[in-house]
């Protein structure tokens, strides 16, 4: 029955590693990317799960089945003094949209943000996603098109860093 | 004697909180949002040098003279499996410019990155910042100009939040 699908959020745990690798490749082919996941469920659990690891995941659950999931870490406003959350990924297997997944997933990250006391609750879109664009505009979310991220990588980063 | 300036750059500490927050509100008048800055001493004390701190400062001295600082935090990429290093902010005084200030910051973090075993580093900048964007782009940096950050926050995201 449509609007009856049990909903569940709850923090991922190591044993979520290969599960959030298929998300994350999953999420790359719809990104136009799938090459540039260059990662592997023992860098993802290290990365995620491990005494280093600086990004936390969410797992979603619809009657008790995996649908989709979200990373976030913690970043920093210096104009308001305080940390914010800034929304890495989220996903939702296609054969699963239109359930809410998604809306309770960055809900949750919403509410833990204020309950945390956070500044700002942030993320990145594509250009071209004019579907997930529409649907933050309506959450409330503004952007912030007057700035670009520039980024150093690979052979660039090491040769800057001399 | 020009180019013999004694460049040093250190950690911040909760002493430096009042001139963090100088600094923060010099680049802020640059950045034309001085009215954005809503924070106090206090605030970047516990912010940045507190037990929930989610962010780290450095400070360029230059003949032992605070002239700089730079504001990171460290984000994360699923597709490396790997965290990376974000520069929040980074300012060097207007008349201690010309001296190498803003290089040696930018430069420490992509040393710290590579050292830590970062996949990026990576900052934002205001699209009509030109002269920021020519150092950036002879750095090697790329700016990521497919993608927009957006962002929920004052009452906007405890709406959202519900």
């Amino acid at each position: 029955m449509a609007g009856t699908a049990s909903l569940h959020i709850r923090a991922a745990v190591a044993a979520d590693a290969g599960l959030i690798l298929r998300f994350i490749r999953e999420l790359a082919v719809y990104e136009k990317a799938e090459a540039s996941v260059q990662t592997d469920e023992a860098g993802i659990a290290a990365s995620l799960f491990g005494a280093d690891a600086t990004a936390r995941a969410l797992v979603c659950e619809v009657d008790g089945q995996p649908v989709g999931y979200a990373v976030y870490f913690y970043n920093y406003s210096t104009w308001l003094g305080r940390k914010g959350i800034y929304l890495e990924d989220l996903y939702v297997s296609p054969d699963k949209r239109g359930l809410g997944a998604g809306k309770a997933l960055l809900q949750h990250l919403a509410r833990q943000a204020v309950a945390e006391g956070c500044g700002r609750f942030e993320w990145s879109v594509l250009d071209w996603n004019t579907p997930a664009i529409e649907f933050y505009l309506a959450a409330g979310a503004r952007p912030q098109d007057e700035w670009t991220v520039y980024r150093l990588e690979g052979e660039a980063l090491r040769a800057f860093a001399g």
